[in-house]
């Protein structure tokens, strides 16, 4: 057996509840308004499923928006129920009393995306009709996502975000809100992200959905009440995985490790322990993974390019007023350093904090390296506390 | 349109007939001496397709083998026909008079690799009972292959190779020559290849397989005379594809650039030029490919480590006495210079010409950086020569 516990994304099982936000609970926000969306489509009405973790102030200016990736969704920390064997939320090591996101201090918030599967709507989620809109959902873009929890955040009575903050497209989305509502963001913290998705970016999103639509189960999506497209979507979710680690983890972790044998079968069966943990990677995702979403998700990041419409991305960001903490990392070849640092030399001038983190661990390091990333994001939201928001920066500017 | 000449594959065409090696055959040697396998198993009797450019001189001392890699086959230059629509070889550029592999001086071969389909016998193959070995089919490693062109080598007569060449899969093969048969190789050329599948390396290749796999109409292989797994096989060619090229050559050539339309459709359709180009090559491939072939030369590929069985490759190597050029490129994220440099290093005190090339095209620039290629492998099989088989040469050992 591949040790399950050197799996970063089951690391947090190692963390220990006592050092957690606890117990959580996933709520719903009904939206009954329209959402416009890029595309030209309409929303008539729409739910986002959100969590929230710590205290607003009274001044409602200690709010942050953590901003999920592909796979992510609302449930960031904490955990659901008693059950000492379940998993705490997916960045549980960064959100809690005196973590990165510290919540003695912050009122943190995450909710899933619009076209997401869990808990927000989605191709899953029934239509005016009644029916799953499966392909007959609209597509949905980085800006339409952000709209979406503009509305969240009006209905929780919070104009102005203390950051925005969110790791490969949770990165796009927090650039974004920067773009879209310049007034209401203090900060983007833009970790393992692009503000461009390149050709290479594209490519690997269509071989995902490539291997969706080859899965005969897929039926044009209309697959709701039937046998569901697992197949094709543990392919993507391989394709996918396989871009976030390195050939340095994969090679440290499994080199050519044999999995449960003395010596190669020479047969098909799984040999490797390499081919074992992408099997299990697949099969994981497919239980909690709606295939159309995936569809709808890798398109919104393929269109993901802030400098669209603008003769150059400084251009397109010249009216953005928040500052920015940048975060890239040496051996993440999925959003790689040169693509932040074309955010970074875009806002000249501007107050940026640009860090480039020397990991092992390819484009998953920005939530595996969790010390470095404490220093690195925990020490910006602590300075920037100091300046704006402690009763210190208070009494300087009384 | 994505201009089909761009295609790095497809680049011979600018190339004129008139420097070519022209008009060739593909024949077949039938071997009924039973093939031991390093698997167990055992074939009775096996053909391999080859073909021959140039002359073999007098002494037999003149013969390069040309090896081919994953998806190559024996048609290495020329044409068939008179066709002037044919494309020729896939190495074209590199076989012929004054060309890298100078037909004028040398007689060149190159084989189909046993496990093939291109006419060497391969899972597609007639077993015994009449009926296509399909899954049947013993596995295959790169050991495996190249006993079965050491069979092919003695019908032609030849006991001795002045060079065995191959880029990727066909590096491993010239390796593996000098390794088994150390009294019969005066040269390997090892370009873009590594002496030892990668944890990333064998990760790609599953993920190709389970794409293979998961198509229904592979029916666990046995599909011949019935609908083959054509999609699954196509998604398998672009994930192959993607790893075979740069971010930087993806950027290049397709960057963000829109396939046939003034503005984003917002749908399912093909938007980006690079989704065009991928689905392009995965249809392409699917036509003169066998799944099943894919899926065991994948799985040699996944075996090769040259110090497998010894306490290092050094140790592996002790009794190789061909020289080596080995060639790395900057670019090649699929097998790295790192991996090639694993060789140079495990060669101490050994005739070893060592060239690391900054090149953009990927794994690719082995074959497409043709001007760098002429000059480096023309260069050193040149000297190699002048020093060993020239008249000259005779005359100063005579």
């Amino acid at each position: 057996m591949v040790d399950r516990l050197e799996d970063p994304r089951e690391l947090s099982l190692r963390f220990n509840r006592a050092n957690s936000v606890g117990i959580v609970r996933k709520q719903i926000a009904q939206f009954d308004t329209p959402l416009q969306l890029v595309s030209g489509g309409t929303l008539d009405s729409f739910t986002l499923a959100y969590e929230t973790y710590g205290t607003l102030n009274e001044d409602r200016t200690n709010a942050i928006l953590i901003c999920h990736a592909l796979s992510g969704d609302s449930h960031v920390a904490g955990y659901y129920t008693d059950d000492p064997t379940e998993q705490p939320g997916w960045w549980d090591e960064a959100i809690g009393p005196n973590k990165m996101f510290d919540t003695n201090r912050f009122f943190v918030i995450c909710s899933n995306v619009i076209g997401g599967c869990q808990g927000s709507t989605g191709p899953s989620s029934p239509a005016p009709d009644g029916r799953p809109y499966a392909m007959r959902f609209p597509v949905v873009t980085i800006a339409d996502m952000v709209q979406a929890q503009r509305h969240l955040m009006d209905s929780l009575g919070i104009d102005y975000l203390f950051a925005v903050a969110g790791g490969s497209m949770g990165g796009m989305q927090a650039l974004q809100w920067s773009m879209d509502y310049p007034d209401r963001v203090r900060s983007v913290l833009f970790l393992a992200a692009t503000p461009r998705s390149s050709a290479q970016n594209i490519a690997f999103n269509e071989i995902g959905r490539q291997a969706i639509y080859a899965d005969p189960n897929w039926q044009n999506g209309d697959y709701y009440g039937k046998l569901r497209p697992t197949s094709g979507l543990a392919v993507a979710r391989m394709v996918g995985h396989i871009t976030y680690m390195s050939e340095y983890s994969l090679e440290e972790k499994f080199g050519r490790r044999l999995q449960a044998l003395d010596r190669l079968s020479y047969s098909f069966s799984t040999e490797f322990a390499v081919e074992s943990y992408l099997r299990h990677q697949g099969e994981k995702f497919v239980q909690r993974f709606d295939p159309n979403t995936y569809l709808y998700i890798t398109k919104a990041l393929d269109y993901y390019d802030a400098s669209s419409g603008h003769p150059s991305l400084t251009a397109a960001l010249s009216h953005v007023k928040a500052e920015f903490l940048v975060i890239s990392f040496s051996s993440d070849w999925l959003y790689t350093a040169a693509q932040a640092r074309d955010l970074v030399h875009a806002l000249p001038g501007r107050s940026v904090e640009y860090h480039h983190v020397e990991a092992f661990f390819g484009h998953d390091s920005f939530l595996v390296e969790v010390e470095t990333m404490t220093d690195l994001v925990g020490g910006y939201l602590d300075r920037l506390y100091e300046r704006t928001l402690s009763p210190r920066a208070s009494s300087l500017t009384a």
